[in-house]
């Protein structure tokens, strides 16, 4: 390649000039398409950002200005230009480059991201800081227009546009988040785009006005200060300009020339700036462009055809949990499904082709979904709101006070709980346990295999009260699926065989491991294991655990998530309610600290969620003596 | 009174004439302003909404029609008008009428609130059930200018400016939410409110349009659409009417006809309304309308003077904060303090009478301030966010992803935490430890009295990591303020009496309780028990606890909070890890419930978080036989 190799860092690139430019965004869609190719990736967004990326280091000096990427999936392109080239290829995979910015990585990365519309507020935070120094450099937000409907982009939006800080706000606007875009704003936005009476320039409206005749009329006394008013509506961005922000746009963000002459020209400008930018999610590369959704983030996948490489085995859980919905739905109208831009990784758009009235998603607003989904409970609907694990941490208020207080029966279905690999810490979805089991009125619950997730779902529709019940990303186990729903009953676990000396406690998908554990035990040690699938880490099975923990030396509970707050932590405080010999309890879970992105299989290991380690627990507390080899 | 003691419902007030009407408003008032003298409460927001409480029941018919008014304080009216003025005087008070909306309380009470912006959300909900079952009934929003600046209510208008369906918003636009509005929204609507070049009449701008000649220049070929969005644009609201409302307004919410008349007028429209309504906070009681932050949330007052009855007599953990912040901000320049909308409750505004350009209040919006706090501790400040604990909910997402992921050393000054009293279950801060602990990298701390809250947050703005430091409501223990501030050690505990038996680990107000419970255990059966300040609930002194453990035959841990997750939790997790004898821990707590309004008094008595209950549980627990009488 001609530029890849030798633009180590934003100066290299400023020696470029335009026609040298265009040959290197050549080459960076072609080194993306490469390195998603074999590591997976949010290919779409950033073929998207190319020639933005470019053109922000063109004109702008990193780190002294600060650029922040909102959401951050779209940052591959930023990474390669401040010095990442050579280390693309290691791009979410286990101790290589996260796939999000991220400070730790490189002085070029602002602030860190992962969940959406956080990026106004961020830059707004610099800005202030900045200004309180003295200091003189930019801060530029980049946001799409997904990430602009949440809630806390607006907050920022109006802040700022009270402060009149100088700071530069790139709407990134290219009509989908994850999925096609919903909502008021995205249809202001389609007649900005598209609509010719919104004149794009402030000259044809002066214009216009001097077209006006000189008006006597009583009425229109007013009618300088009406035609200055109306120079302030007529320019595209009212919207915006409204708030406090200055609007320029729309541009053509595969313009090279036209991103650096609005970013030359507004860089100096000493207020809020709101930039425009149209772009082209999946730009220039066919398969990507056609079907950008299946591109925003894609597994490795062939280059020539688009086709994704190792397609799955096994249904994955979203696809269990979409075709019960749906089985629910036809059972039951009152089955309502909603998501926030999370249709197709949820599943509800499924749901959606066969409900269409339904179906509702808000877009990037898990709050509202919350809290609209309370009231529709308390309407006598059934509303299921399926949101990632990590995203529902947005709506943690509302579920206190709009959902549980209230006792409204709404049902969350939490999809990538646990360890989600690839996109790290910020994905992973193991705080939820905690956030959620506080919680009054609330019933918390995680199935052992897709099989059992059935029957969950189903079930957390009959408790009329408020139930999460959450289950890992990906395929499940390839168990057999039983046609016909049945109610399980409320907190009560499951005594999968029945052992002596170790109990060992299991949650959700660590069932499977306990299984793999106790046959270990067996073969390696001689004991017969006690085997419970949890289901429940609220209400819990208190009669259960207390007769199993009163004929057992160890019980061992396991858990994909953090250790504090989480269900061995419930198991603890129940026991210890009850006087139970709560020394006898060990807890596996993960440690007190952030996960880094990487294979599953790879973190499971590492942070002990796996079977070897079960039984290095139970062989260190019970001085376990390994039996001649070979015996069963 | 004339009408007070006879409209028992809605339909009693459909009776009335607009002359009567009036007449009953000014009952209302007076009722409002004896409650509320009587019992504290919101009476600036409810004289502020006399007129359209009265014009929304008028219009709308109830339970049928759907009311849902956005926090809730402003319902008193609201709960005058569906039956429950007899029972006003009881407003607050345990047992009693709620200060907010509650649907255990009336079916006329469509939707509980306290936390603000959610009132579009539930509405949308509500509506999208009604079109579900082919129903025809209103649903009607009604929410202040400051509860617009919540994200939650910006997702909630992108969502029904696409969805299109029937209900009805109405901003009550009274400048103000607890403290006077910020944001480029509400100097949006000062414009709308204020400039006469925002012509408020489409007729004025349709004969405008007239007058334009007939243009050949190729330059406007678009002219007519270009007319159509000039009509569109120049009617106040565009900002509403941008995202797809219909908007109608502003109209003077002080006007019983004009309102009725815009009631009526928009009811059949089948489309999403935005009915944009000027009102004045404290409207009808002179010392209310001359200072309404006052008067927004009130102490029991002397009607003729507005006099605040029984004043403080000592600091309140809040003034002690606010002058501690000014003493670190006096000692280093990059101490910062922000708040959303809680200046005056958290103590904010003081700071920033002093560091007028190092204070930063937000307005509604937790999440944008959490995540602008994250990038001014990255850059190297020390930003100190002050947010009742209740409402720090709200951000939850943003100090896991924003903050704790970053390590970004935010301070967090959680006031009210613990329960608050007449304000009730939407209020009490009693979820914080639980919402905060599980976080890595989080310092969570309470001190034991309003002195130790001087070091703690000086030793918080030390310790280079997120720390939340969590403080009750209302007046300290009055003990000595020391002047110089000193770090205490991370995560060490202080033990207060060191005695045998029986060990009481409490935490921030509840070590008072503790040294209660210790000085009747000793009077009434001779033991000399310890008592332990625990300061720390993340990091636990996990030293100090193992080996008061070992030294004791029970330990009793102690915290206004929610039992399950919260310092117990943590006391019984930290000592399982260490295999040490967990059954000698017994926990004191707050149920698995929500805890209802009352006098904090009241409330710690029923729930146990007193001396008498600490002393029953180490009876029951140790079996202990009380002395002779008078035994010291």
């Amino acid at each position: 390649m001609q530029f890849l190799d030798k633009i180590k860092s934003p100066q290299d690139l400023k020696r470029l000039d335009l026609a040298a430019l265009k040959v290197f965004s050549h080459e960076i869609r072609q080194k993306l398409v490469e390195v998603t190719a074999q590591n997976g990736g949010h290919l779409a967004p950033n073929l998207g950002v190319v020639e933005l990326s470019l053109a922000l280091h063109y004109v702008y000096q990193t780190p002294e200005d600060k650029i922040i990427w909102d959401v951050g999936h779209q940052a591959y392109v930023h990474k390669m230009l401040t010095g990442r080239s050579d280390e693309l290829n290691t791009i979410r995979q286990y101790g290589g480059l996260s796939g999000f910015p991220k400070r730790s990585e490189s002085v070029h990365d602002a602030f860190g991201a992962g969940h959406s519309s956080t990026s106004i507020s961020a830059a707004v935070g610099f800005a202030l800081t900045r200004d309180l120094r003295g200091e003189n450099h930019q801060v530029i937000a980049v946001i799409g227009d997904g990430a602009m409907t949440g809630g806390m982009a607006f907050e920022a939006l109006n802040n700022i546009g009270h402060l009149q800080r100088r700071m530069i706000i790139i709407l990134n606007d290219n009509e989908m988040s994850i999925d096609p875009n919903v909502g008021g704003m995205s249809e202001y936005l389609n007649r900005v785009r598209s609509d010719p009476s919104y004149i794009k320039h402030k000259e044809d409206i002066e214009l216009l006005f001097k077209k006006i005749p000189t008006i006597g009329d009583k009425m229109f006394q007013a009618a300088d200060r009406l035609k200055d008013s109306l120079k302030y509506l007529l320019v595209p961005g009212t919207f915006f300009e409204e708030l406090g922000l200055k609007y320029f746009g729309p541009v053509n963000g595969h313009d090279l020339s036209a991103l650096i002459n609005v970013l030359e020209n507004t860089k100096k400008l000493n207020k809020p700036i709101f930039i425009h930018v149209v772009t082209r999610k999946g730009k220039g590369y066919a398969p990507a462009e056609k079907t950008p959704d299946l591109f925003h983030g894609v597994s490795p996948f062939d280059i020539k055809t688009g086709q994704v490489l190792a397609p799955k085995r096994r249904p994955t859980y979203t696809d269990v949990f979409a075709d019960t919905l749906i089985q629910l739905g036809e059972q039951d109208e009152r089955v309502l499904g909603i998501t926030a831009a999370m249709g197709q990784g949820t599943g509800i758009n499924k749901f959606e082709q066969r409900f269409s009235q339904r179906a509702f998603d808000v877009g990037i607003a898990e709050q509202h979904a919350v809290t609209m989904a309370a009231a529709m409970a308390l309407d006598g609907y059934k509303p299921v709101v399926a949101i990632y694990s990590t995203f529902l941490q947005r709506a943690y208020d509302q579920i206190v006070h709009d959902v549980a207080l209230q006792k409204a029966p709404v049902v969350f279905a939490l999809d990538r709980a646990g360890l989600v690999g690839d996109d790290g810490p910020t994905h992973h979805g193991v705080f939820d346990l905690a956030y959620l089991r506080h919680i009054p009125h609330m019933v918390v619950m995680a199935p052992k295999d897709e099989n059992e997730l059935r029957h969950m779902l189903y079930s957390a529709l009959c408790y009329e009260q408020p139930a999460a019940v959450r289950y890992p990303r990906g395929e499940g186990l390839g168990v057999p699926l039983d046609e016909k729903l049945t109610l399980l009953p409320l907190g009560k676990g499951e005594i999968l065989q029945q052992g002596q000396t170790v109990a060992l406690l299991a949650l959700g998908a660590m069932v499977t491991i306990a299984q793999q554990a106790a046959e270990l035990l067996h073969r390696l040690y001689g004991l017969t294991v006690t085997v419970i699938n949890a289901r429940f880490v609220k209400p819990l099975d208190e009669a259960l655990l207390l007769e199993q923990l009163s004929r057992h030396q160890l019980m061992i509970t396991i858990e994909e998530h953090i250790l504090a707050g989480g269900f061995g932590a419930a198991v603890l405080e129940m026991l210890s309610e009850h006087g139970a010999e709560t020394q006898k309890v060990c807890r596996i879970a993960l440690p007190d600290e952030f996960i880094p992105h990487g294979k599953t299989e790879i973190l499971k290991e590492k942070y002990g969620l796996c079977a070897e380690n079960v039984v290095q627990v139970a062989v260190e507390k019970l001085n376990l003596q390994k039996e001649a080899e070979g015996l069963s």
